[in-house]
Parts: C-alpha cells; sequence; structure tokens
C-alpha cells in the first residue's frame, strides 16, 4: 500500500490520526497541492478527481474517498474498531461521518474556498475551474456555526460521537472543529460540551499527526 | 424498523432500490416534504436535520444517512450483496458511493434548489434559511456535467461502477442520473457508455420504485 498525503490539508489528517490509532505504518508520499501537483499528470492517472488522500492498494487500485480508505484500513487491522462493533454501531459511525462531512467539513470548505485568495477560479475541489461566489463565505459559516449547535447537543448525552467509543466519526469531528479555525470560527464558544469532548479528543497521541 | 420515506425526493429512493433488491419490506411512513412536515415537531424528534430518508431501528435508534440506513440493511439482510464481497469491493463501494453523492447528487441538488421557486429561502437541505444563490444554478449544472463525464470515462471499461456486479454505488449513481432531469439535463448526451449502463440498471425491477 502507498499512502498519498498533504500534510497541511484537512482530509488526509483524518486518515493520518486513523492509521495512528491503529498503530498502522503506511509508506507515504506528500502531494504538494500548493504548487497544484495533483493536477500533473502522474498523479491524475492515480486519482482522476486531483484530491487526497488517495491509498494505493498492491494490485494499484486506488481509494480516493476517506470512507472508503478507512473502511479498507478497518479490515486490514481489525483493532482497535474504529467504525463500530455490531451493526447498529457500524451504521450509525457512518451515518455520523457523513453527516460530520457534509454539515461540518464542507461547509467550512465552502467558506474558505470561496475567501481564500489562494483559490480564485478553484471554490470547487477537483480538476474544474469555477469561479469563487462570495455569498457562500457567510452561508458556509452560518451552516458550520449551526452544525457545530447541533453537534453541541448531541454530545450533552453522549461522552463520544457515537455512544461511549471513539470511533472514525470523532475523527472526522475533530478534524472539521480544527478545520473551523482555517474561517476563524471558534466552535467551543458557547458549546459547552462540543469543548468538553474537543479536549478529551485532542489530548489522544493521534491528534498530533 | 420503520422506514420514512418521501416518494418524489431522490435519497430515499435509493433506500427504496436498496430494500428491493433484498427483497425485504419494512413498514415505512411517507413525509409530506411539500407541506413542511420535517420540520415539525414530531418528525424532528426523530431526526434533528430534517432529512429523509429515516430508517428507526426498534431500539428507537434513527439512522438519517443513506449510507448508514444501507449498511444496516446489509447486514440485516447479506444476500444479495450490495455493499461489496470482499475488503476491496466494499472499500470501493463506499468510495464511489461518496463520489457520486459529492459530486453527482450534491451538484444536481446544488443547481435545482437555488433555482426552484419552491425552495426560496432554502437553498441548503435541512432546517437552516438560506436564500438562493443564482450563481450556483449554472455552477451546479457544470459539476454536473463533468461528473457525468468522468463516471462515462470509468464505465468504458466496467459493466457497473465497481467491478462486474451491482452494488450500492450503482443505484447512487441510478438515481443521480435520473435526478438529472429535475435540472433539464441529460446525462445520457455524448456519453456512450454511461447510456448502456443506464439503460441496463434501469431495466432492473427494483429501478421501478
Amino acid at each position: 500500500m502507498r499512502f498519498f498525503d498533504c500534510q497541511p490539508a484537512p482530509s488526509p489528517r483524518r486518515v493520518r490520526i486513523f492509521l495512528a490509532e491503529k498503530g498502522l505504518e503506511v509508506p507515504t508520499i506528500e502531494v504538494d497541492l500548493a504548487s497544484g501537483e495533483q493536477f500533473g499528470e502522474p498523479f491524475r492517472r492515480l486519482n482522476p478527481w486531483c484530491t487526497v488522500p488517495v491509498l494505493e492498494l498492491d494490485d494499484g487500485t486506488c481509494l480516493t474517498e476517506t470512507v472508503g480508505i478507512c473502511s479498507y484500513l478497518e479490515e486490514v487491522q481489525p483493532e482497535p474498531r474504529l467504525m463500530g462493533r455490531d451493526r447498529r454501531e457500524r451504521a450509525l459511525v457512518l451515518d455520523w461521518n457523513h453527516r460530520i462531512e457534509s454539515e461540518g467539513l464542507a461547509a467550512i470548505a465552502e467558506s474558505f474556498r470561496n475567501h481564500s485568495r489562494g483559490f480564485r477560479n478553484r471554490s470547487v475541489t477537483g480538476p474544474g475551474t469555477y469561479e469563487q461566489v462570495p455569498a457562500l463565505i457567510e452561508r458556509g459559516r452560518a451552516r458550520a456555526s449551526r452544525f457545530f449547535d447541533e453537534l453541541d447537543g448531541h454530545l450533552a448525552g453522549s461522552p463520544y460521537v457515537v455512544d461511549s467509543v471513539f470511533t472514525m466519526a470523532d475523527i472526522t469531528a475533530l478534524v472539521a472543529y480544527d478545520f473551523a479555525g482555517w474561517i476563524k470560527l471558534d466552535p467551543a464558544e458557547g458549546r459547552a460540551h462540543l469543548a468538553r469532548w474537543h479536549k478529551s479528543v485532542s489530548a489522544r497521541p493521534s491528534a498530533k499527526v
């Protein structure tokens, strides 16, 4: 296996945390997103969507979404279980993971990419050319705030995102929380349960990656 | 179990097709999205995100994302396998399913919700109030077109989305394809492989639901 990473980007950090929790080491290649390496032919042959993370399997198959990559790694190294211990938990982990991506990560990315000068004409992830839409700067922030409100309410009754066990859903939420700093949004503000949870998951050694 | 459905909406159709392929029958409640039933207290207690589909388990747990719901149903009724037969296939199904959602379904929804008069102030799924952003009408179409181009290229070398077997990834792609009609986009135009695949998956009895 080979793991294509980019240190500053939020999504591949999810895979790094997952690997650290599993105690897995996979040969890693840093992709220089800042210089546009993801749009060059060599990388595009691996992943036509031009995104990281990518996990290339030994047979050449490339997984290009965090959920696919983590599902594979969960089967390579089942313990500790990060994607649920029974059918209900497994479903809840996928459920929350998706919700956190679409309402949290995607909302923050929407605000960031439509604002940052570095993403002019690249307001959408991938190889396409899309002008920035200024209205999305505030809309993304509002959506992210609302998402953190919901998550805070949920964490009032649960130590982790899914029941009482640390899972991939916590990893995605942790990365979304930290990513919010990129748009100068502090998820802890007025959200005591979320702040408590963040302190706890950030203290894990895996969070340092 | 109870399944909360809405006939005209694309996302719950994914679950209906999944159930039909499995030969499963689950007590079903129709939610009247047009009248705003999803924003009322009874439904909001089940799903604070105010979206369908929802699968309520016998212990009261509610799954609110298609990927979580299908994962649960796959374990309730493993055959026929719709989420992969080995670790590589399972990862690829989740990988493609996510890509089709974020690049296909979400792009079409972006174009549709920012255009339709019925979604004024509701340009984002869920209970929040978000004004329509006219720039997203064309952007969503362009993203969807690009997505169908990629999928067409992929299907040139594969009878189904993942290898030679019908999976959840085909279900999501089928629903995205048909949803494109809502924005008057014909995915078949100039995409012979995609058209061949669509004809094949649409001929399955499950596609009629």
